[in-house]
Formats: structure tokens, sequence, C-alpha cells
């Protein structure tokens, strides 16, 4: 951490500033220019330490982070790339995953029809929805349990891993029974007492980026689940909230980039809720794919004109495999080739 | 909902949208331009319905929303100002309402002198974090349970009533045994099992802005909380997700104004929050207060400098003193005097 | 456009409302509903008027917009896409064309080097810029005309069309009489003076979206060039200012399918400005080129660290070359060879 | 500056770094710690050089900025607030300064009554557009050089000060032959050959902020003008892009308060094009002024209804009448009485 003193600070000032970083366990170095003083604080773990600590002191003019504020989830930590590993999967390996399958299980007729059809297109995991977070309390909510059961079976006739989001803290247990992956998602991001739950209990999750969430913050979250001791960790880009809203939200392909460059962890990119339209989807999942993403969550529906939720975004089965096939040629031309 | 179609799109189309609005009990009108068929659908719940389940139909080419997706929150189904009583306190009424106190509790004598430093300079509520959401697990995450304790027994010697965060579905009947207001962080704002214990625990709320929530998003929530028969709804304005980053947040004292036009419930602003800084703390609570909030949420500390959160947008105490003559100059001025 | 009046307005102000439409020459219709009147607009140029006409109104509500406010970059307006044809090179048709060069021309030495070196590896146009929009006096502007007598030997001696930024109106003839196409800067998106002597110019032009643009806004941006005449529009996403800081930039790569789907527009990216860092650049070509860009403009630099504006996110020789191949297997793969 | 270098970087490369700030006439201080060594650099122009000359070197991880890009601007270049000087108005001094008028201005009787009916009010200078930059090329641009000469002749005949905006380098001669203070637009704040000209007129600026630019961008801009010699500069806060809707844009009130901190530079705030509707215009007006707005400059009409440009956001004479009743009250709570 490099803290800048007030032009003319006097000594008292930096001797204070310069205790404190000693009192925390860190080394100082003074660098006295022409104009002002700036005390270079050293350490492996500064990054732990809040910039406000020393920005509230007199005197003290600005605080600049150089050690990035989460450990567990930097390549500087672990610099060889984590792989999840689910029902003989590999995410994060050479290969892209794609999980697909519709917002909200309504029926075991909707969940089979389309976990048979995406898997057959090339999908290697089911995702859909059991409880949902839905903006009005007027709106569909979910199938709740009933929706876990209707996973639980179609899990057992198509041999498919399942991906399902958990809500509350309380339901971590009765989803983690059923689901190979559990999703946390945006709007739960920092949602602490269910990310600990998760932490706790080490099964694979998938923690997608918050609406407003930068990605230093995104990877200070992974490392409240790794500090728990949980390593099946995968992030997801869906979106980000700004300006523009002829999509539904920005997908920030820049962010998977930065992800690869900074974190071990695996990320995927979810092209459905970001595009907002099924017009849009092809757009996003093959961009998304050709900028690194590690695998893509991707909506389809027997039926999307009457879904339950989020139909709009909801490819048909035949859009997906349309989609599916120029997923194969993008994977194959960036040298990651899907079976 | 007016539902545009596409160009040259052929009857059977229109025809099947005008089926599907009749299938939701609500009433149509053709309007036939030139170019296009627009469809209107009108009943007083379409703003209960999706955009989506129009906007999926084939040859649909948008749709435009006229009522909006809130209902029990806005000022056309309840017009007459809603005024939330705690211990005597009116919140919403023509006294603007000061709640200062520390981030966190830290212990006994930190609360108990700053609820009396405080209270001596004309706040009425007293506010503190006993759970904490940090961005980073290494970061200090509140006395919990302890400071539940410390803050009644605070409560018993001033006879401040309390505010406090709730972060845990789990937490929410312990937490309103002592707190007389449950406040919901802005990173909790759609944690939806969070919502609807409150909502049920029909104890008075405070509903923070998400930190990239629309007014219509935050007024959708109160809808959640509402919904539940809890009608003890308090917003609070607390700075939001914007490129700047010389103040943390960006309060938006635009949405003041227009929960004040659209909604009946009252809203207070967090000056402390968006500044993040105590210097910026006296401009944004002036202009809040100006503004037309309903009253403040102010980070006081005994000792910033010493704080174990947020300490660099905490007051001192002479700095709050000083603060609230200048408020209380303000409130006199837009006809809303304080004590 | 949908005028929705206020609940129970007065018959006078919904006449009123129906007579000012009809002055403007549209149509109207009324739905009664239970609980609001809500008169829609026809006509083929309501996209034309702002709904500002109608929302000052006494007794309106809200009015929603259906036609676009821009027309004839709309696709609705001309169907077919529009193709730029520079030198032999066309823009938006099967090909994605590959622009390439300095961020700024310092020296002969430096724009020949770099033209030669990026010919050789695909590019097929030079970019390279005299005028230099810099946001601190103190930083390089650019060598201005010198920069043009650069570049037109440049094109004598490899046969590249130049891509050059203009800034300023009075400069328009210089620039084109170097440059093959002219290039709108993100910070001049909104500079009318420079848009309409550009529009007269019938030079072709590179429309760079602006930061903080919808593309709405951008397409009805283009419909000022349009407007005077000049058919031979180019857009180019290049990143907006998002809340995100660890790109400078967020590609908007769902802008791209935005436009595809409304314009007949031909769409560039511009992977090095958003990137902001020559490590993220390839992420984000590959990318926006898969999401269906039809071209991207890329800086190089024969010595980035020596280079006298944006070094840090121009790519040196061999970085490019590795980069073009890449390319080249994405563009295959979505059906889009380049040679 | 301060150079993180990447973990275990070669002597060699921290060399580098060392020789380059030495090259720039910088000097350097070593800091080495346990896991990397970080380059502070110092001296009291590194402002005026971009993070980027270190970051593009081989072994760098980061550049954090000490100085501030801006200098001119700053209060630690020129500690005593800027009093810019007008017809014997004082902006920036201790009495807020009220700015009013038409949007557009439409004819003679139109300027006129609006510019009597604000001066009996207490607005102290007429604002009213010439020249207007419209979003679509098919909206009204304004009277352009008519407009001029009724701002000249409401002049004569009121006595009142005229504030205009500028959108052409070619014009700022015949705007300044008029207008006492030229006013640069949120879309012309990087347009750098205005700037340049309005810098060198040594004529009074008003420089209002990007629709997404940050407080450092604007005052960096600030200083392009002051590098020319031109210290008549008035920043203008206007509202800010964000994604909210229900306003136009965000009236960003920390700004003022930032740049009362950084800056020595008056500083106004513009509720109207922030607003986007009459109703919200005094909630921003006061909310501004009591968060330290050296003045505001508000949109007035004489019939909005009628209005050629932005009557939605436009002020009644009676409305503006009330407001600037409320608003003396406010100015004299904060011990800035208005006369």
């Amino acid at each position: 951490m490099i803290v800048e003193m007030k032009t003319r600070a006097p000594q008292a000032q930096i001797d204070a500033v310069v205790e404190r970083a000693h009192s925390l366990g860190f080394e100082t170095q003074l660098n006295i220019g022409t104009d002002k003083v700036v005390v270079a604080i050293l350490g492996s773990n500064t990054g732990r330490v809040s910039t406000d600590v020393f920005a509230v002191m007199p005197g003290v003019e600005s605080v600049a982070r150089i050690m990035k504020p989460y450990k567990l989830a930097s390549r500087e930590f672990k610099p060889e790339p984590t792989i999840v590993r689910v029902g003989g999967i590999e995410i994060g390996g050479q290969t892209p995953v794609i999980m697909a399958g519709p917002c909200s299980i309504e029926s075991l007729e909707q969940a089979l029809a389309t976990a048979e059809a995406v898997k057959a297109a090339g999908a290697v995991m089911l995702r859909g929805g059991a409880f949902k977070p839905r903006s009005s309390p007027f709106s569909f909510q979910g199938l709740g349990d009933r929706a876990l059961d209707i996973l639980a079976e179609v899990k057992r006739r198509t041999g498919m891993p399942i991906v399902t989001e958990v809500l509350d803290p309380r339901q971590v247990d009765d989803v983690a029974a059923v689901a190979d992956i559990l999703q946390v998602g945006a709007r739960n991001m920092q949602n602490y007492p269910l990310l600990r739950e998760l932490g706790r209990s080490g099964h694979p999750v998938i923690l997608k980026r918050g609406l407003s969430s930068t990605v230093v913050e995104w990877l200070s979250t992974a490392d409240y689940l790794l500090a728990e001791g949980n390593e099946q960790i995968i992030l997801c880009e869906r979106g980000i909230r700004t300006f523009e809203t002829d999509t539904r939200f920005t997908l920030d392909i820049g962010a998977i980039g930065v992800v690869k460059r900074n974190s071990h962890l695996p990320v995927l990119a979810d092209p459905s809720h970001a595009a907002g339209h099924f017009e849009l989807v092809p757009c996003l999942a093959k961009g998304a794919l050709a900028a690194g993403a590690d695998g893509l969550l991707i909506e389809v529906h027997p039926n999307p004109v009457q879904a339950l939720s989020d139909g709009l975004q909801s490819l048909t089965f035949s859009d997906f495999r349309r989609l599916m096939g120029e997923l194969r040629q993008v994977a194959a031309a960036i040298g990651r080739p899907m079976a």
C-alpha cells in the first residue's frame, strides 16, 4: 500500500502512519519527494487490510493499493488453473462445457424433453431453476421442492449432471442433495450467509458476477468460498448493469480475459440473461466462447412462447441445435474442440 | 401494455396477441396505423404481467409498459403518505429524523459514548451494526450476538430506539427482539428469502436501494414486503454504482424526488456510505435534506482513526455536532424544522 | 407514440392531446381502459417528434415511443445491408476487414515499418492518428499536418488505404485529401458541426460510438450524416464507460448484434481502446469478430515501450501476426473467411 | 507515481524503470518488499506523465498515480478560490448566482418576456440557446445568428448579462461578441479544437461536465483552458449518464463537494437537464444549492407546452418565482444569502 501524505504534513503525522503500519506487522519505506512524503507499506498481506485504515489518519492525502484485495482466488497465490470435476466432466479444462436447459422447471415433461434435446445437441449438463428470484412478488416464483424432485428424476433418466440456483442458506443441503453444482445468482453475489453455507458444503459452486460488481469484488467474493475450504469454484460472467437498454445487461467479455489473467478459477458466460432476447443470444454466445470462456450457460425451452419465465431469452430446440453447430466451429477455431 | 406488431405482421399473429391478452383477463383495442398495427392491452393489473409474455410472440416488434410493475408501493394505490411510527418518532412526517451511530458496534463503551453524543446533538435514533456484510472474508465481520446485547443495554440506558442491519433470514427474530427498525442493506435488496421473513415479521424495515437498482426495481421490492402485509416500510437512498470514483458511490438525490412523486413511502438518505470520506458527508447530508429526504442515516464514531470498519466515512462527535447545527438551519429553511 | 393520461384526466386534456397530434399530421386512436385513457398516436414519422411534445401537456402521465427516433439508419427504412467500398475493399460484405497501425504517426520510419508489417500479416487498411484528442493538454497531441504528409507517403509506397481521425470541422478538407476514411472519435460522436461537414463531404466515415451513448443515440447520430446525403457510413463499437476499471472501457459486443438487427450499416469493433492493455486485446478481438463485427481496428507499434501515446494497448509486430493467425481461424469458423 | 514490479522481476527490468524515470527528469526510490519491488517515482510534474509510460515496460505489474493528472485547476496549485467577475456579478463568491432562461431562443417576445420575469424573480443572468446540439437531425436546431441578435437586444433592454452555448470553433468570435459567458455543453467537454479557441479568447467560460466524465477528467479538461491563459473558468455539474431512467441524468452533488475540495474553480449545477421533468427541478435545485453549488442554471419558458425544445423540463414563470423563494431560504440557511 502506498500512503501519500499531504503537502507539508508534519513529521508527527508521518510517524503515526509508520507506527500503525508496523503495528499491523508491515514494513515501511519513506519516499521523500520535493513536494510531499510517500510511505510505502510492504508485506505479503497488505491486500487484506482496507486502505481506509491509513486514509483516515491525519495528514494523509490518499492511499493506493498495490496488492489486490483478494488472495486465494489469485493466480499469484495458485499459478496453475483450477479444474472443477463433476461426473466425469472437467470445467476449466481444454474442452468448453455447455450447460443448457429451461429458466424454470415447469413440469417433468418440460424438463425431460428439454434435457433430452439439449443432450442430443451436445450440452453436457442440465440447468434449470427450482427457486426463482423474481423482481416482482406477483411473478411465478418456481416450483420449489417439487422442481428438485423433477430434476432428480431427469438426472436418473438422462444421466445429465444438474446445475440449479440456491437462494436461501436454509436450503443448501436440500438443493445439494439433488444438484451437482449449486449456482449463486447475480443478486446474491454478496449474500454472505449463503456464501458461508456454500463454502462449508464443499459442493461445486457457480458464482455469478453481481450486476454492479467489479472483477476485483467478484474475486474477493470467491475468496469467501475458498477461505471456507471449498475449492470447487466456477465463476460466471452474466452481464453487468449499464446505461444501455437494447440488451438486458451488457455482457463484459473483457472480464473473461481479466479473470484468466489474474485468477486460476474457471469462468463461464451466460449469454441468455445478458441478451434478454433470443435473437441476440447467438452473437453473445459465440463472442464469449471466442473470448476464452470455459463454457456457457444457455436457456432452452420446448415452447418459449408458453414459458412461465424468461421465455423471451430462451432458445427453441432447433435454434439451440443450430447454435451448437456454430459453437463447435468456433471452439475448434480457438483450439478447444468440443465432441 | 402496448404491443407493437412488426410491419406487415399477418392477421393470425395479431389475433394471437389479442387472444393471449384476453386469456389473462385483459381488454384490448387495436390501433391500425398506415405502417403497423399496435395492440393496446388494458386493465388495472397489467403492471403485474411481464412484458416478455407478449414480446416473445411471433410478429411482435416491441412491448411498452404503461402501468408500472409495482403496485402496493405506488401513490396511485395509496395517495396519502405513509408515516412509520417507532417509539414516539414519526418517519415520513413533518420533522426529518436523524439516525446516527457507529458503523460497527465495537464495545459497550464505544456504543454508549456514541449514543449519548449523538442524542445530545439531536439524533433521535441510534444506528449500529452487529452483523456486517464485508467484501473481504479477512475483514472484521461485526460482533454479532454480542453486539445485539450491547445495543439492548444502550437502548435501556439512553432510551434511544435502535436501527441495525439483518443479513440472514435465520436471524430476523433475534435481531427483531432488540432492534426497533431492521435494515436491509444495499447488497441484500433482492435477497427474497430475507425479504419474505421481514415481510412476515411485521417489524419496521429500512429498505436500502441496491447499488445498481432503478427506482422502479426498488419500489417493486417494497411490494414484496407490502404484499406480506408489512406496511412499516422506509426506503433509503445510499448511492448507486457509477463510473465516478472520487466518491464511493453516487448519491442520487433525484431518486428522492422520484420516490416522493410516485410512492407513498418515506425515504431517507445515507450520506456516509455514498461519500466514503468524512469530509464529503456534510455536502451530501445537506443536499439530501434540502432535496426532500425524510431523514438521514449518519455514521459517527468516538475515534474514527481507530474504528474497526468504515472509519474514513465516520464523523467525530464534534464534526457531527457542527453538522447537526447546519442541518437544523436547512430543515427550517424548507419548512420542516427539527427540535 | 403512446400517451398515457393520468387517472381521471378530464376530457378537455384528452382532447388537447388529440388536437396536438392532429396538428402535427398524425392520426390518433383512443383506448379507454377502466382506469385511464391511452391515446395512440400513429403515423410513419412519429419517430421524428420528441416524446416531450406530449409529455409536457397537462394531464399526461407518461409517453412511450413506438417508432424509433432514428430513421435513415434503420433496417426498416433500408432492409438490404450497406456495403462501403474503399479502394477495392468492401466493408460490410462477406469478408471481415482488418485495419491496423499505430495510435499516433510519429515518423515516416515508424509509419512505414508498421504499414509494411501489418500488411504482410493480413491487414488491408492502415490506421494512424495525425490529430490526437488527449485528455491532458500536457500530452503529445499528434504531429498534425506533418502526419498527413507521412500518411500520404506511406499510402504511395504501400498502396494501403488510410483511416485517420478528424477533430475539427475546419480540417475536414485537408484530412480528406489524404485519408480514404475519416474517423469520428468517441468523444466527438455528438460534435454536430463536425458531423455536418463530414455529411457534406461525401467521404466514407467511421463513426465511433460515444463513451456513454446508447445504440439508439448512435444510430440517431448516423442519421445526421445520412441526412446530408452521405451514405458511406461505418459504425465502430469501441467500448463504453462503466464502473469496471480492469479494462479501460467495456466492449459491448451485444451492441454489434443490436446494430445488425436494427440497422443496415456495417459495424466494426476497436478492441485496443476498450482493452487498454495489450494482453487483453486478443480476447476482445476474437470475441468481437465471433459476435459478428464486420472488421476490427487494431493498434500496432514497432516498439510499444517507446510509443508517444497508447503504447500499453499496442501490439508488437509479432503479437499482431500471431493474433491475425487466430482471427483467420475464427473468421473461417463463422463462415466469413479472410484471405 | 508508484510502479509495482511483478513478483521476481529481474534486476534489469527494475533498472530500466528507474532509468526511464530519470530520463523524464524524475527522482526514484526503491521499496524492496519480501514479495516484490516497488519503485516510487517522485517529482512535482509526475501528474503530467501518463501511467502507461511505465505500465508498458517489461516486468511491470501495475502503476498507481499519486499526483493527480490535472495541475492548473487544482487547489494545490492555487489554494485561494477563483472568483469570475461578469458585469458586476461574482461567480464563486459568497452569493449564489442564479442564471435562468429558455432552453432555446425562439423569438424576441419570448426571450424578452422570460428575461424580465426571471430578473424580477431574482435571477441575475439570462441563459438562452442560439445554437442547439440536438440528438436528432430532424429536431429544431436553434435560430442561430438570429438568436444572437435577439440576445443582444434583450441584454440592451434588461441589462442582464448573457450566457449561451457555443458549438463550433468557427463561431467563438461571433458568440463572444454578444455573450458574457460562453458555455461548453456536456457533449463538447472533450472537443479540444473548441476548447483551444475558448482558451485563447480569454472570455469567461462555463465548462459543463461530460455525461460520462469523471471529476478528474473534467478538471483535466479545465487545464486545457487554463493552459491557454484563460482563468475565467466556471464548472457546471449537469448530471451524469447512469442506469437510472426516471430522471434524464443523475445529478451528482457529490461532485460539487469533490470539486470544492480539490479545485479552486467555481462550480454551478444545472438541475433542469438532470431532472428532465419540471416537477423534479425544485428537488435537484435545492439539493445542489445546499450541497455547495456556487449557482444554478435553470430553464424557464413563458409557455412550456409550446416550447420548441426541452419544454418538459422548463419551469413556468410562476413555478420559477416559487422556486426562487425556496432557494432564498436555503441560501440563507447555509450562510450564503441572496438578495
